[in-house]
């Protein structure tokens, strides 16, 4: 009884997960890790473009007084008005300083905002195949995580999702481009997703929030158009960070924005503070706010990844896999030639290919492939999954 | 209903914080800044010491790659070994890099050790007068606050402490010196808390924490002796942040160190990883951890904090205020001539030194003075103050 009951249980339902890094671990220990092809970490491998490094510099060499201090709880507002024109210029909205909140990555945003909303017992419903940490921030707030499964081509499913709406329905995650699927949401899906919430919003009586977790927005191929959440629906908000266009994972920082057609805006914006502020961020590191005002538009090097996508993509598609080609993000979904997708990953990972269980992520019988790793480890782990069927 | 009702009441609950602090703002803009001394914020006021800033310098041109990426969840093994042997001085008890957890500051590591070790209902005993955010941090994770008043002097009492102690009590937080009084707790009354908290633990069949919220450790006067809580308390965890000691309070860095006699140790150590994850802190912000790495024994110049109790202790006894001599931290807590705290504040708003009522740290009566201000805001707050109760 020395840690509660609840951490107990989820670390012991997490316990696989640590026993699949442990084998893998094993493995490298083996045959050594250039014989290992790790493609199970959704760690941004590009470094942060040098426009970013110069003015983190000069953010660290600026001797002015005060820099290293508090500063309100929502952020700076000179970074907070420069996000606002960023957003505004993608959502194609006018945003102020006053609909931006920075934030702890992510992460820590999609905390806050869960905290800001969520009585006990109300439902935030995510679409799966999901990222696996929503049901955790879910439930860190006492909410209840429902699970809407997406289409067959993970495209969301308005259909089921109405079905899934019921009076307790507080918000609705989603991520496009996703992890762990790669894909982009169509525009006119994003419509009927919309018109569906509009629709429950009225009929249940109060606001249900669109929550659009953004962190790969910048990470799209073939220019392949993205709905603007702003524009579609009235209560959406953005959570995003710069871990993923910036290289910055390690820094934690990223921001909230709440679309300015929200209800009650205020109250929201208050509570948003309100919840930064009492979890325990208290704001957002303040060197990295100041380091990203001048290069919010900079962006990693896509290069990489569009070589891994392909060759990968057409290695699976070579060995027995069938794939949904991401157009986004970091990572490929594929549906494994047998149903039995823990099975597969032993099998993978015995041949030396490091990858994820679908299980984890909501849906069975498909792996996660998250490729932002070196050129060549793309190449051999191509050439592993090739062989894979035969 | 666009906020979460919980929220509206904590919010409602605080309404009368902000209307004093608007009241400030009215007041400092109807007599310019400069007619108005400001003791309200406990916003440290000393730049970091160049030494820190010199390795942050040398960290942001660190060329190496992958600085910028997720480290694992517990932070960089190096900055916890570092940190592991400057608490093992402190506390004379040898600690390893398994026995530290970087954060993001104090605030982030109390809300990680909460979420760890609490279930619903479960009970934390927290001594008034209290640092307010303890109340949030607690009900942040279903945690129930509880209550004991500290003694005249602002020391713990332990009999009241062995009083309030239930079967559901899972932790104690203390906090020495201590926000809002300034007070080093005794060697000897801690020697007693560990007694009452070893009975206890024993009584009820298991470890109640102490948790020590140190971020004032290293701003102390005249020597004044710390007590060692790993030292006097085998189930004792640290808090603490860089935010006071290195004047780092906007960059969110700090750590959770376990006593090495805790029980389970492993099961608490991975707990509170996990709830880093889980929580969306994920790490401490990487470059802040390898910034300290070279100068965890730097300090802030204690001069100024030194002269402002000085001159602001006399100018409250003067004015018939009854001071308990701060030995620590930058706060004073002295009682008011008159029995109500607020309209206390108000006398001394209209007269341009603006304060925060005791009420607001569970003790009416007493006003706090936070003393991190330039010495002319202190010897002119102080000479307001000197002539208060004639």
């Amino acid at each position: 009884m020395s840690i509660s009951k609840k951490m107990r249980e989820q670390m012991q339902r997490s316990s696989w997960i640590r026993r699949m890094f442990e084998d893998a671990e094993r493995i490298k220990k083996e045959r050594g890790a250039d014989a290992v092809f790790d493609l199970s970490l959704g760690n941004p491998i590009e470094e942060p473009p040098s426009r970013f490094l110069e003015s983190m510099r000069s953010a660290a060499h600026d001797a002015a007084s005060g820099t290293h201090r508090y500063m309100s709880n929502a952020g700076y507002q000179q970074t907070r008005a420069a996000v606002a024109r960023l957003v505004s210029q993608e959502q194609g909205v006018q945003l102020s300083e006053n609909h931006v909140i920075m934030s702890c990555g992510a992460a820590g945003a999609l905390n806050v905002v869960l905290k800001a909303i969520l009585d006990p017992s109300d439902e935030v419903i995510i679409l799966a195949p999901f990222f696996v940490e929503y049901i955790f921030y879910i439930d860190n707030h006492n909410g209840v995580a429902k699970v809407v499964e997406s289409d067959d081509a993970f495209q969301p499913d308005p259909g089921r999702l109405a079905e899934a709406i019921t009076d307790r329905t507080r918000a609705v995650i989603i991520n496009s481009p996703n992890n762990p699927t790669g894909v982009v949401y169509s525009g006119s899906l994003m419509r009927e997703v919309a018109k569906v919430l509009k629709d429950a919003s009225q009929r249940h009586g109060h606001e249900i929030y669109l929550i659009s977790d953004d962190v790969y927005r910048h990470i799209v191929y073939d220019d392949t158009p993205l709905a603007a959440v702003f524009t579609e629906y009235p209560s959406s908000i953005i959570v995003t960070s710069f871990s993923k266009d910036l290289g910055l994972a390690g820094e934690r920082i990223g921001y909230i924005a709440i679309s300015p057609a929200v209800g009650e805006l205020e109250a929201l914006f208050s509570a948003c503070v309100t919840a930064t502020r009492i979890l325990g961020f208290v704001n957002a590191p303040a060197l990295m706010q100041r380091s990203i005002l001048a290069c919010l538009d900079a962006r990693v090097d896509m290069d990489l990844y569009r070589h891994n996508r392909q060759v990968l993509c057409e290695g699976l598609t070579r060995g027995g896999f069938r794939v949904v080609e991401p157009m986004g993000a970091f990572y490929i979904f594929p549906q494994c030639p047998e149903p039995d997708d823990v099975a597969c990953c032993a099998a993978l990972r015995d041949k030396g290919v490091i990858v994820v269980p679908g299980s984890g992520f909501g849906r069975p019988g498909h792996i996660r492939l998250a490729y932002s790793v070196e050129r060549q480890t793309a190449v051999k782990a191509a050439a592993v999954l090739a062989e894979y069927g035969r």
